[in-house]
Protein backbone atom coordinates (compact mmCIF):
# COMPACT_ATOMS: atom_id res chain seq x y z
CA UNK A 1 0.00 0.00 0.00
CA UNK A 2 1.13 3.78 -0.47
CA UNK A 3 0.74 6.09 1.55
CA UNK A 4 -1.67 9.02 1.02
CA UNK A 5 0.74 11.56 -1.23
CA UNK A 6 -0.19 14.83 1.12
CA UNK A 7 2.04 17.42 1.75
CA UNK A 8 3.49 16.90 -1.87
CA UNK A 9 4.93 20.80 -3.16
CA UNK A 10 2.47 22.17 -5.32
CA UNK A 11 4.84 23.48 -8.20
CA UNK A 12 4.17 25.20 -11.57
CA UNK A 13 5.55 23.05 -13.67
CA UNK A 14 3.44 19.98 -12.24
CA UNK A 15 0.75 18.63 -14.53
CA UNK A 16 -3.26 19.27 -14.12
CA UNK A 17 -4.46 15.63 -13.79
CA UNK A 18 -8.11 14.81 -15.27
CA UNK A 19 -9.89 11.85 -15.06
CA UNK A 20 -12.76 10.65 -16.51
CA UNK A 21 -14.83 6.86 -16.25
CA UNK A 22 -13.32 6.96 -20.08
CA UNK A 23 -12.36 8.62 -23.13
CA UNK A 24 -15.52 11.82 -22.97
CA UNK A 25 -13.41 14.11 -20.77
CA UNK A 26 -10.87 14.25 -23.81
CA UNK A 27 -13.62 17.39 -24.17
CA UNK A 28 -12.38 18.88 -21.06
CA UNK A 29 -8.39 18.03 -22.26
CA UNK A 30 -8.92 19.74 -25.77
CA UNK A 31 -10.35 22.75 -24.00
CA UNK A 32 -7.98 23.10 -21.29
CA UNK A 33 -5.16 22.81 -24.28
CA UNK A 34 -6.48 25.32 -26.01
CA UNK A 35 -6.88 27.83 -23.00
CA UNK A 36 -4.04 27.03 -21.10
CA UNK A 37 -1.51 25.65 -23.89
CA UNK A 38 1.55 25.57 -21.48
CA UNK A 39 -0.24 23.08 -19.19
CA UNK A 40 0.89 19.37 -19.51
CA UNK A 41 -1.88 17.39 -19.06
CA UNK A 42 -2.07 13.70 -17.05
CA UNK A 43 -5.25 12.15 -18.00
CA UNK A 44 -6.38 8.60 -16.69
CA UNK A 45 -9.57 7.10 -18.50
CA UNK A 46 -11.37 4.37 -16.41
CA UNK A 47 -12.73 2.30 -19.45
CA UNK A 48 -12.23 -0.90 -17.59
CA UNK A 49 -14.94 0.17 -14.94
CA UNK A 50 -16.96 2.65 -17.61
CA UNK A 51 -19.80 3.09 -17.93
CA UNK A 52 -19.86 4.89 -14.42
CA UNK A 53 -23.50 6.55 -15.77
CA UNK A 54 -25.47 3.23 -14.19
CA UNK A 55 -23.43 2.29 -11.07
CA UNK A 56 -24.97 3.25 -7.65
CA UNK A 57 -23.29 6.09 -5.44
CA UNK A 58 -21.05 4.09 -3.31
CA UNK A 59 -19.19 2.51 -6.16
CA UNK A 60 -18.90 5.96 -8.23
CA UNK A 61 -17.24 7.27 -4.78
CA UNK A 62 -14.89 4.09 -4.47
CA UNK A 63 -13.92 4.77 -7.93
CA UNK A 64 -13.27 7.98 -8.13
CA UNK A 65 -11.23 8.36 -4.87
CA UNK A 66 -8.96 5.18 -6.37
CA UNK A 67 -8.55 7.63 -9.76
CA UNK A 68 -7.61 10.41 -7.44
CA UNK A 69 -5.26 8.50 -5.99
CA UNK A 70 -3.70 7.39 -8.47
CA UNK A 71 -3.23 11.03 -10.45
CA UNK A 72 -2.04 12.58 -7.00
CA UNK A 73 0.75 9.70 -6.72
CA UNK A 74 1.98 11.20 -9.82
CA UNK A 75 2.37 14.75 -8.20
CA UNK A 76 0.19 16.98 -9.95
CA UNK A 77 -0.86 20.38 -9.47
CA UNK A 78 -4.97 20.17 -10.00
CA UNK A 79 -7.51 17.74 -10.31
CA UNK A 80 -10.18 18.70 -12.85
CA UNK A 81 -13.05 15.66 -12.19
CA UNK A 82 -13.86 15.15 -15.53
CA UNK A 83 -16.76 12.75 -15.17
CA UNK A 84 -20.59 14.72 -14.40
CA UNK A 85 -21.51 11.33 -12.82
CA UNK A 86 -17.94 11.24 -10.72
CA UNK A 87 -18.89 15.28 -9.92
CA UNK A 88 -22.11 14.99 -8.67
CA UNK A 89 -21.63 11.69 -6.58
CA UNK A 90 -18.10 12.16 -5.66
CA UNK A 91 -17.02 15.82 -5.39
CA UNK A 92 -16.92 16.44 -1.75
CA UNK A 93 -15.29 13.18 -0.74
CA UNK A 94 -12.49 14.23 -3.41
CA UNK A 95 -12.15 17.75 -1.81
CA UNK A 96 -11.59 16.10 1.66
CA UNK A 97 -9.57 13.75 0.31
CA UNK A 98 -7.14 15.66 -2.17
CA UNK A 99 -4.19 17.80 -0.60
CA UNK A 100 -4.48 20.11 -4.22
CA UNK A 101 -7.88 21.41 -5.74
CA UNK A 102 -10.61 19.65 -7.31
CA UNK A 103 -12.79 21.37 -9.91
CA UNK A 104 -15.36 19.36 -10.75
CA UNK A 105 -17.37 19.79 -14.05
CA UNK A 106 -20.65 21.09 -12.75
CA UNK A 107 -20.24 23.89 -10.66
CA UNK A 108 -18.57 25.34 -13.91
CA UNK A 109 -21.18 23.90 -16.03
CA UNK A 110 -23.98 25.87 -13.60
CA UNK A 111 -22.52 28.83 -13.23
CA UNK A 112 -21.95 29.34 -17.47
CA UNK A 113 -25.97 28.52 -17.63
CA UNK A 114 -26.59 31.14 -14.58
CA UNK A 115 -24.86 33.47 -16.36
CA UNK A 116 -26.68 33.18 -19.80
CA UNK A 117 -29.85 31.96 -19.23
CA UNK A 118 -32.53 35.30 -19.65
CA UNK A 119 -35.82 33.40 -18.25
CA UNK A 120 -34.33 30.76 -15.75
CA UNK A 121 -35.50 28.00 -17.40
CA UNK A 122 -32.82 25.59 -17.58
CA UNK A 123 -32.99 22.02 -19.14
CA UNK A 124 -30.21 19.61 -17.87
CA UNK A 125 -29.19 16.37 -19.89
CA UNK A 126 -26.79 13.51 -18.57
CA UNK A 127 -26.58 10.03 -17.36
CA UNK A 128 -29.17 8.15 -15.32
CA UNK A 129 -26.96 8.54 -12.65
CA UNK A 130 -26.20 12.46 -13.03
CA UNK A 131 -29.74 12.92 -13.26
CA UNK A 132 -30.92 10.91 -10.25
CA UNK A 133 -28.18 12.92 -8.10
CA UNK A 134 -30.17 16.02 -8.69
CA UNK A 135 -26.54 17.76 -8.29
CA UNK A 136 -27.34 20.19 -11.24
CA UNK A 137 -30.79 21.09 -9.88
CA UNK A 138 -29.66 21.68 -6.45
CA UNK A 139 -26.44 23.68 -7.76
CA UNK A 140 -28.98 25.80 -10.25
CA UNK A 141 -31.12 26.79 -7.72
CA UNK A 142 -28.65 28.17 -5.43
CA UNK A 143 -27.04 30.18 -8.05
CA UNK A 144 -30.12 31.57 -9.35
CA UNK A 145 -33.10 31.13 -6.91
CA UNK A 146 -36.25 31.05 -8.79
CA UNK A 147 -34.63 29.00 -11.29
CA UNK A 148 -37.05 26.50 -12.74
CA UNK A 149 -34.80 23.19 -14.05
CA UNK A 150 -36.07 20.32 -16.21
CA UNK A 151 -33.88 17.54 -15.76
CA UNK A 152 -33.54 14.36 -18.57
CA UNK A 153 -31.79 11.28 -18.07
CA UNK A 154 -30.37 9.79 -22.07
CA UNK A 155 -28.25 7.04 -21.94
CA UNK A 156 -28.46 6.24 -25.07
CA UNK A 157 -26.56 9.03 -26.31
CA UNK A 158 -23.12 8.09 -24.98
CA UNK A 159 -23.24 4.51 -27.33
CA UNK A 160 -24.57 6.47 -30.19
CA UNK A 161 -21.77 9.02 -30.10
CA UNK A 162 -18.79 6.28 -29.20
CA UNK A 163 -21.11 4.35 -32.36
CA UNK A 164 -19.98 7.88 -34.30
CA UNK A 165 -23.31 8.64 -35.53
CA UNK A 166 -23.41 12.08 -34.60
CA UNK A 167 -25.53 13.18 -37.76
CA UNK A 168 -27.36 9.70 -38.41
CA UNK A 169 -30.99 9.76 -38.17
CA UNK A 170 -31.41 7.48 -35.60
CA UNK A 171 -29.48 10.00 -33.36
CA UNK A 172 -31.93 12.88 -34.16
CA UNK A 173 -34.69 10.35 -33.45
CA UNK A 174 -33.21 9.18 -30.26
CA UNK A 175 -32.35 13.31 -29.53
CA UNK A 176 -36.23 14.23 -30.41
CA UNK A 177 -37.85 11.52 -28.23
CA UNK A 178 -35.52 12.91 -25.17
CA UNK A 179 -35.72 16.34 -25.38
CA UNK A 180 -39.35 16.54 -26.52
CA UNK A 181 -40.44 17.66 -23.06
CA UNK A 182 -37.63 19.95 -22.46
CA UNK A 183 -38.58 22.13 -25.67
CA UNK A 184 -42.49 21.80 -24.34
CA UNK A 185 -41.37 23.33 -20.70
CA UNK A 186 -39.75 26.19 -22.83
CA UNK A 187 -36.34 25.68 -21.73
CA UNK A 188 -34.20 29.06 -22.64
CA UNK A 189 -30.96 27.29 -21.95
CA UNK A 190 -29.57 23.39 -22.46
CA UNK A 191 -26.97 21.98 -20.01
CA UNK A 192 -25.09 19.51 -21.50
CA UNK A 193 -24.71 17.43 -18.40
CA UNK A 194 -22.25 14.68 -19.89
CA UNK A 195 -18.64 14.90 -21.68
CA UNK A 196 -19.86 12.98 -24.62
CA UNK A 197 -23.05 15.50 -25.32
CA UNK A 198 -20.76 18.47 -26.78
CA UNK A 199 -19.70 16.55 -30.42
CA UNK A 200 -23.88 16.29 -30.63
CA UNK A 201 -23.97 20.20 -30.50
CA UNK A 202 -25.38 20.60 -33.87
CA UNK A 203 -27.95 17.76 -33.29
CA UNK A 204 -29.32 19.23 -30.20
CA UNK A 205 -29.25 22.69 -32.13
CA UNK A 206 -30.90 21.54 -34.53
CA UNK A 207 -33.94 19.91 -32.47
CA UNK A 208 -33.78 23.02 -30.22
CA UNK A 209 -33.74 26.04 -32.65
CA UNK A 210 -30.63 28.89 -32.62
CA UNK A 211 -32.68 30.87 -29.16
CA UNK A 212 -31.85 28.29 -26.91
CA UNK A 213 -28.29 28.77 -24.97
CA UNK A 214 -25.89 25.10 -25.25
CA UNK A 215 -23.60 25.14 -22.12
CA UNK A 216 -20.71 22.46 -22.70
CA UNK A 217 -19.35 22.15 -19.02
CA UNK A 218 -15.75 21.76 -20.72
CA UNK A 219 -15.54 25.55 -21.67
CA UNK A 220 -16.41 26.92 -18.47
CA UNK A 221 -14.42 24.43 -16.66
CA UNK A 222 -10.95 25.31 -18.89
CA UNK A 223 -11.98 28.81 -17.34
CA UNK A 224 -12.29 27.78 -14.01
CA UNK A 225 -9.32 25.69 -14.25
CA UNK A 226 -7.56 29.21 -15.31
CA UNK A 227 -8.67 31.44 -12.40
CA UNK A 228 -7.75 29.23 -9.85
CA UNK A 229 -4.40 28.88 -11.41
CA UNK A 230 -3.93 32.69 -11.84
CA UNK A 231 -5.42 33.21 -8.48
CA UNK A 232 -2.77 30.68 -6.81
CA UNK A 233 0.17 31.83 -8.63
CA UNK A 234 0.61 28.29 -10.14
CA UNK A 235 0.56 28.84 -14.28
CA UNK A 236 3.12 26.70 -15.97
CA UNK A 237 5.82 28.65 -17.62
CA UNK A 238 7.44 27.81 -20.89
CA UNK A 239 7.17 24.97 -22.67
CA UNK A 240 5.72 21.46 -20.92
CA UNK A 241 6.52 17.95 -20.66
CA UNK A 242 4.54 15.58 -23.15
CA UNK A 243 0.84 15.05 -21.68
CA UNK A 244 0.35 11.72 -20.94
CA UNK A 245 -2.96 9.13 -21.32
CA UNK A 246 -3.71 6.35 -19.40
CA UNK A 247 -6.21 4.19 -19.75
CA UNK A 248 -7.81 1.45 -17.41
CA UNK A 249 -8.33 -0.65 -20.42
CA UNK A 250 -7.20 -0.44 -23.93
CA UNK A 251 -9.22 -1.91 -26.61
CA UNK A 252 -9.24 -1.29 -30.83
CA UNK A 253 -12.59 0.13 -29.74
CA UNK A 254 -11.13 2.92 -27.08
CA UNK A 255 -8.23 3.85 -29.87
CA UNK A 256 -11.19 5.16 -32.20
CA UNK A 257 -13.05 6.58 -29.59
CA UNK A 258 -10.34 8.88 -28.45
CA UNK A 259 -9.47 10.09 -31.92
CA UNK A 260 -13.03 10.82 -32.69
CA UNK A 261 -13.23 12.80 -29.55
CA UNK A 262 -9.62 14.66 -30.26
CA UNK A 263 -9.78 15.07 -33.85
CA UNK A 264 -6.03 13.30 -33.60
CA UNK A 265 -4.53 9.80 -33.27
CA UNK A 266 -3.02 9.50 -29.39
CA UNK A 267 -0.37 7.00 -30.24
CA UNK A 268 1.25 6.64 -26.80
CA UNK A 269 -1.58 5.46 -24.56
CA UNK A 270 -0.52 3.76 -21.50
CA UNK A 271 -2.40 0.95 -19.90
CA UNK A 272 -2.75 1.09 -16.19
CA UNK A 273 -4.70 -1.22 -13.60
CA UNK A 274 -6.65 0.41 -10.77
CA UNK A 275 -8.66 -1.34 -7.89
CA UNK A 276 -7.21 -4.68 -8.46
CA UNK A 277 -3.81 -3.22 -7.80
CA UNK A 278 -2.20 -3.60 -4.62
CA UNK A 279 -0.64 -0.52 -4.24
CA UNK A 280 -3.85 1.48 -5.06
CA UNK A 281 -5.64 2.77 -1.72
CA UNK A 282 -7.17 5.12 0.04
CA UNK A 283 -8.54 6.57 3.38
CA UNK A 284 -10.71 4.23 4.63
CA UNK A 285 -12.31 6.72 6.85
CA UNK A 286 -13.73 9.26 4.16
CA UNK B 1 -5.66 -14.95 -0.98
CA UNK B 2 -7.89 -18.44 -0.86
CA UNK B 3 -6.39 -20.99 -2.53
CA UNK B 4 -7.65 -22.87 -5.73
CA UNK B 5 -10.83 -24.74 -5.10
CA UNK B 6 -9.55 -27.76 -6.59
CA UNK B 7 -10.86 -31.69 -5.58
CA UNK B 8 -14.13 -30.08 -4.04
CA UNK B 9 -16.48 -33.25 -4.28
CA UNK B 10 -19.04 -32.68 -7.17
CA UNK B 11 -22.17 -33.46 -6.00
CA UNK B 12 -26.17 -33.59 -7.13
CA UNK B 13 -27.28 -30.53 -4.79
CA UNK B 14 -25.09 -28.11 -5.48
CA UNK B 15 -25.50 -25.49 -7.60
CA UNK B 16 -24.76 -24.73 -11.25
CA UNK B 17 -22.79 -21.53 -11.68
CA UNK B 18 -23.43 -18.95 -14.32
CA UNK B 19 -21.54 -15.75 -14.79
CA UNK B 20 -22.12 -12.93 -17.09
CA UNK B 21 -20.77 -9.37 -17.52
CA UNK B 22 -24.29 -7.99 -16.42
CA UNK B 23 -27.81 -9.02 -16.63
CA UNK B 24 -28.37 -10.59 -19.96
CA UNK B 25 -27.18 -13.78 -18.96
CA UNK B 26 -30.86 -14.16 -17.19
CA UNK B 27 -32.16 -15.50 -20.28
CA UNK B 28 -30.02 -18.33 -19.77
CA UNK B 29 -31.27 -18.63 -16.37
CA UNK B 30 -34.82 -18.54 -17.35
CA UNK B 31 -34.28 -21.08 -19.90
CA UNK B 32 -32.29 -23.11 -17.33
CA UNK B 33 -35.03 -22.73 -15.03
CA UNK B 34 -37.56 -23.89 -17.53
CA UNK B 35 -35.90 -26.77 -18.87
CA UNK B 36 -33.67 -28.00 -14.82
CA UNK B 37 -36.69 -26.94 -12.49
CA UNK B 38 -34.79 -29.27 -10.23
CA UNK B 39 -31.39 -27.44 -10.42
CA UNK B 40 -30.49 -24.49 -7.82
CA UNK B 41 -28.64 -21.38 -9.69
CA UNK B 42 -25.96 -19.23 -8.42
CA UNK B 43 -25.90 -16.21 -10.62
CA UNK B 44 -23.20 -13.57 -10.95
CA UNK B 45 -23.78 -10.17 -12.77
CA UNK B 46 -20.29 -7.97 -13.14
CA UNK B 47 -22.56 -4.98 -13.17
CA UNK B 48 -19.27 -3.06 -11.99
CA UNK B 49 -16.99 -3.44 -14.58
CA UNK B 50 -19.55 -4.32 -17.61
CA UNK B 51 -19.87 -4.18 -20.60
CA UNK B 52 -17.51 -6.59 -21.04
CA UNK B 53 -18.05 -6.00 -25.36
CA UNK B 54 -16.01 -3.14 -25.50
CA UNK B 55 -13.14 -4.25 -23.13
CA UNK B 56 -10.09 -5.78 -24.40
CA UNK B 57 -9.20 -9.81 -24.72
CA UNK B 58 -6.63 -9.82 -21.52
CA UNK B 59 -9.07 -8.01 -19.27
CA UNK B 60 -12.06 -9.85 -20.25
CA UNK B 61 -10.11 -13.08 -19.52
CA UNK B 62 -8.92 -11.58 -16.06
CA UNK B 63 -12.61 -10.51 -15.19
CA UNK B 64 -13.51 -13.75 -16.34
CA UNK B 65 -11.31 -15.67 -13.92
CA UNK B 66 -12.30 -13.93 -11.27
CA UNK B 67 -16.05 -14.28 -11.83
CA UNK B 68 -15.18 -18.00 -11.83
CA UNK B 69 -13.00 -18.42 -8.94
CA UNK B 70 -16.16 -16.02 -7.00
CA UNK B 71 -18.78 -18.94 -7.82
CA UNK B 72 -16.42 -22.18 -7.77
CA UNK B 73 -15.30 -20.74 -3.94
CA UNK B 74 -19.71 -21.64 -3.76
CA UNK B 75 -19.73 -25.12 -4.64
CA UNK B 76 -21.14 -25.59 -7.59
CA UNK B 77 -21.30 -28.39 -9.72
CA UNK B 78 -20.48 -26.92 -13.23
CA UNK B 79 -20.02 -23.46 -14.34
CA UNK B 80 -21.97 -21.75 -17.56
CA UNK B 81 -20.30 -18.95 -19.07
CA UNK B 82 -23.49 -16.89 -20.22
CA UNK B 83 -21.49 -14.15 -21.52
CA UNK B 84 -20.83 -13.49 -25.21
CA UNK B 85 -17.86 -11.92 -24.69
CA UNK B 86 -16.46 -14.02 -22.34
CA UNK B 87 -16.73 -16.97 -23.91
CA UNK B 88 -15.34 -15.78 -27.26
CA UNK B 89 -12.25 -15.02 -25.37
CA UNK B 90 -11.67 -16.69 -22.09
CA UNK B 91 -13.32 -20.45 -22.43
CA UNK B 92 -10.32 -22.15 -22.81
CA UNK B 93 -8.66 -20.46 -19.84
CA UNK B 94 -11.82 -21.35 -17.84
CA UNK B 95 -11.69 -24.62 -18.85
CA UNK B 96 -8.23 -25.55 -17.82
CA UNK B 97 -8.84 -23.13 -14.57
CA UNK B 98 -11.77 -25.02 -13.57
CA UNK B 99 -11.87 -28.46 -11.62
CA UNK B 100 -15.77 -28.42 -12.47
CA UNK B 101 -16.87 -29.06 -16.36
CA UNK B 102 -18.00 -25.51 -18.30
CA UNK B 103 -19.61 -24.72 -20.39
CA UNK B 104 -19.99 -21.41 -22.98
CA UNK B 105 -22.65 -20.20 -24.94
CA UNK B 106 -20.89 -20.08 -28.30
CA UNK B 107 -20.14 -24.17 -29.08
CA UNK B 108 -24.20 -24.77 -28.18
CA UNK B 109 -25.05 -21.85 -30.25
CA UNK B 110 -23.31 -22.76 -33.39
CA UNK B 111 -24.73 -26.63 -32.32
CA UNK B 112 -27.57 -25.50 -33.20
CA UNK B 113 -27.28 -23.10 -35.99
CA UNK B 114 -25.56 -25.73 -37.62
CA UNK B 115 -28.45 -28.09 -37.03
CA UNK B 116 -31.16 -25.69 -38.68
CA UNK B 117 -29.50 -23.90 -41.38
CA UNK B 118 -30.28 -25.98 -44.66
CA UNK B 119 -28.07 -23.79 -46.92
CA UNK B 120 -25.22 -22.67 -44.79
CA UNK B 121 -25.25 -19.17 -44.81
CA UNK B 122 -25.57 -18.49 -41.18
CA UNK B 123 -25.57 -14.55 -39.80
CA UNK B 124 -23.77 -13.97 -36.42
CA UNK B 125 -24.48 -10.52 -34.61
CA UNK B 126 -22.73 -9.41 -31.07
CA UNK B 127 -20.54 -7.39 -29.32
CA UNK B 128 -17.70 -5.46 -30.89
CA UNK B 129 -15.29 -7.77 -28.84
CA UNK B 130 -17.44 -11.05 -29.61
CA UNK B 131 -17.35 -10.39 -33.37
CA UNK B 132 -13.34 -9.84 -33.33
CA UNK B 133 -12.83 -12.72 -31.92
CA UNK B 134 -13.99 -14.41 -35.00
CA UNK B 135 -14.86 -17.19 -32.12
CA UNK B 136 -18.37 -17.73 -34.13
CA UNK B 137 -16.85 -18.33 -37.42
CA UNK B 138 -14.34 -20.48 -36.24
CA UNK B 139 -16.94 -22.89 -34.65
CA UNK B 140 -19.47 -23.24 -37.00
CA UNK B 141 -16.59 -23.99 -39.95
CA UNK B 142 -15.33 -26.39 -37.50
CA UNK B 143 -18.96 -27.82 -37.21
CA UNK B 144 -20.08 -27.42 -40.84
CA UNK B 145 -17.32 -27.31 -43.41
CA UNK B 146 -17.91 -24.74 -46.50
CA UNK B 147 -20.18 -22.81 -44.23
CA UNK B 148 -20.46 -19.17 -44.86
CA UNK B 149 -20.88 -16.75 -41.95
CA UNK B 150 -21.72 -13.47 -41.96
CA UNK B 151 -20.71 -11.13 -38.89
CA UNK B 152 -22.12 -7.91 -37.62
CA UNK B 153 -21.22 -6.23 -34.67
CA UNK B 154 -24.12 -4.61 -33.06
CA UNK B 155 -23.25 -2.22 -30.31
CA UNK B 156 -25.89 -0.12 -30.19
CA UNK B 157 -28.37 -3.11 -29.28
CA UNK B 158 -27.02 -3.46 -25.53
CA UNK B 159 -28.13 -0.23 -24.58
CA UNK B 160 -31.48 -0.23 -26.78
CA UNK B 161 -32.60 -3.03 -24.78
CA UNK B 162 -31.68 -2.01 -21.26
CA UNK B 163 -33.48 1.60 -22.23
CA UNK B 164 -36.26 -0.95 -22.82
CA UNK B 165 -37.27 0.28 -25.87
CA UNK B 166 -37.82 -3.29 -27.74
CA UNK B 167 -40.41 -2.01 -29.83
CA UNK B 168 -39.10 1.33 -30.65
CA UNK B 169 -38.89 3.06 -34.07
CA UNK B 170 -35.38 3.75 -33.40
CA UNK B 171 -34.73 0.10 -32.29
CA UNK B 172 -36.46 -1.35 -35.91
CA UNK B 173 -34.07 1.64 -37.75
CA UNK B 174 -31.22 0.55 -35.70
CA UNK B 175 -32.05 -2.70 -36.47
CA UNK B 176 -32.47 -2.24 -40.31
CA UNK B 177 -29.06 -0.47 -40.36
CA UNK B 178 -27.30 -2.96 -38.58
CA UNK B 179 -28.88 -6.09 -40.09
CA UNK B 180 -29.13 -4.98 -44.09
CA UNK B 181 -25.70 -6.54 -45.02
CA UNK B 182 -26.81 -9.95 -43.56
CA UNK B 183 -30.06 -9.72 -45.25
CA UNK B 184 -28.65 -8.86 -48.79
CA UNK B 185 -26.00 -11.90 -48.02
CA UNK B 186 -29.64 -13.90 -47.82
CA UNK B 187 -28.73 -15.77 -44.84
CA UNK B 188 -30.82 -18.77 -43.56
CA UNK B 189 -29.58 -18.24 -40.17
CA UNK B 190 -29.16 -15.89 -38.09
CA UNK B 191 -27.25 -16.26 -34.68
CA UNK B 192 -28.07 -13.87 -31.64
CA UNK B 193 -24.96 -13.35 -30.13
CA UNK B 194 -25.55 -11.67 -27.00
CA UNK B 195 -27.59 -12.48 -24.24
CA UNK B 196 -29.65 -9.01 -24.76
CA UNK B 197 -30.76 -10.06 -28.58
CA UNK B 198 -33.33 -12.52 -27.33
CA UNK B 199 -35.45 -9.80 -26.34
CA UNK B 200 -35.70 -8.46 -29.30
CA UNK B 201 -36.66 -11.68 -31.19
CA UNK B 202 -39.52 -9.89 -32.74
CA UNK B 203 -38.07 -7.05 -34.67
CA UNK B 204 -35.69 -9.09 -36.26
CA UNK B 205 -37.84 -11.21 -37.27
CA UNK B 206 -40.16 -8.61 -38.40
CA UNK B 207 -36.74 -7.08 -40.45
CA UNK B 208 -35.36 -10.58 -41.89
CA UNK B 209 -38.83 -12.24 -42.56
CA UNK B 210 -40.00 -15.77 -41.05
CA UNK B 211 -38.36 -18.00 -43.32
CA UNK B 212 -35.35 -16.87 -41.32
CA UNK B 213 -34.02 -18.92 -38.63
CA UNK B 214 -33.23 -17.31 -35.07
CA UNK B 215 -31.22 -18.97 -32.90
CA UNK B 216 -30.69 -18.01 -29.12
CA UNK B 217 -28.07 -19.71 -27.56
CA UNK B 218 -30.09 -19.92 -24.28
CA UNK B 219 -32.13 -22.50 -24.89
CA UNK B 220 -28.93 -24.61 -26.77
CA UNK B 221 -26.75 -24.22 -23.59
CA UNK B 222 -30.00 -25.01 -21.37
CA UNK B 223 -29.73 -28.32 -23.39
CA UNK B 224 -26.46 -28.98 -23.36
CA UNK B 225 -26.21 -28.21 -19.12
CA UNK B 226 -29.12 -30.89 -19.35
CA UNK B 227 -27.08 -33.60 -21.58
CA UNK B 228 -24.30 -33.34 -19.21
CA UNK B 229 -25.74 -32.80 -16.39
CA UNK B 230 -27.41 -36.49 -17.61
CA UNK B 231 -24.69 -37.68 -18.37
CA UNK B 232 -22.54 -37.44 -14.99
CA UNK B 233 -25.21 -38.05 -13.37
CA UNK B 234 -25.40 -35.13 -11.76
CA UNK B 235 -29.15 -33.93 -11.90
CA UNK B 236 -30.37 -32.35 -9.06
CA UNK B 237 -32.91 -34.29 -6.84
CA UNK B 238 -35.92 -32.97 -5.27
CA UNK B 239 -36.61 -29.42 -4.17
CA UNK B 240 -33.76 -27.32 -4.40
CA UNK B 241 -32.49 -24.24 -2.51
CA UNK B 242 -33.48 -20.91 -3.32
CA UNK B 243 -31.31 -19.53 -5.97
CA UNK B 244 -28.40 -16.32 -5.69
CA UNK B 245 -28.22 -13.35 -7.44
CA UNK B 246 -24.79 -11.47 -6.89
CA UNK B 247 -23.79 -8.47 -8.59
CA UNK B 248 -20.42 -6.41 -8.38
CA UNK B 249 -22.62 -3.72 -8.29
CA UNK B 250 -26.13 -2.71 -7.42
CA UNK B 251 -28.45 0.25 -8.72
CA UNK B 252 -31.55 1.20 -9.41
CA UNK B 253 -31.11 1.13 -12.80
CA UNK B 254 -30.12 -2.83 -13.17
CA UNK B 255 -32.65 -3.77 -10.66
CA UNK B 256 -34.96 -2.44 -13.77
CA UNK B 257 -33.42 -4.22 -16.18
CA UNK B 258 -33.20 -7.30 -14.12
CA UNK B 259 -37.04 -7.28 -14.11
CA UNK B 260 -36.80 -6.84 -17.54
CA UNK B 261 -35.13 -9.77 -18.45
CA UNK B 262 -36.99 -12.05 -15.62
CA UNK B 263 -40.45 -11.34 -16.08
CA UNK B 264 -40.43 -10.89 -12.55
CA UNK B 265 -38.99 -8.72 -9.58
CA UNK B 266 -35.55 -9.94 -8.30
CA UNK B 267 -35.92 -8.65 -4.59
CA UNK B 268 -33.04 -10.37 -2.92
CA UNK B 269 -30.27 -9.13 -4.19
CA UNK B 270 -26.28 -9.45 -2.70
CA UNK B 271 -23.78 -6.91 -4.15
CA UNK B 272 -20.59 -8.43 -3.63
CA UNK B 273 -16.83 -7.00 -4.51
CA UNK B 274 -14.38 -9.07 -7.07
CA UNK B 275 -11.48 -7.61 -8.65
CA UNK B 276 -10.41 -5.08 -5.81
CA UNK B 277 -11.60 -7.56 -3.08
CA UNK B 278 -8.08 -9.06 -1.44
CA UNK B 279 -9.67 -12.79 -1.16
CA UNK B 280 -10.27 -13.04 -5.31
CA UNK B 281 -7.38 -14.98 -6.56
CA UNK B 282 -6.97 -17.10 -9.69
CA UNK B 283 -3.98 -19.55 -10.31
CA UNK B 284 -0.95 -17.06 -11.83
CA UNK B 285 0.43 -19.71 -14.38
CA UNK B 286 -2.71 -19.19 -16.49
Amino acid sequence: MTSLPTGRPRVNDAAIGVFDSGIGGLTVVTELKRQLPNERILYLGDTARLPYGTKSPVTIQHYSLQNASFLLQRGIKLLVVACNTASAWAIDQLSSYSPVPVIGVIEPGCLAAASVSHRGRIGVIGTNATIRSEAYPAMLKKLLPGTKVFSKACPLLVPLVEEGWLDHRVTTLVIAEYLEELKKADVDTLVLGCTHYPLLKKAFRTFLGDEVNLVCSSEAVAQQVKTLLDKEELRGNGRPEPDCFYLTDHSVTFQRIMTLFLGKEVREVEQVEIGSARDVSFRKDI
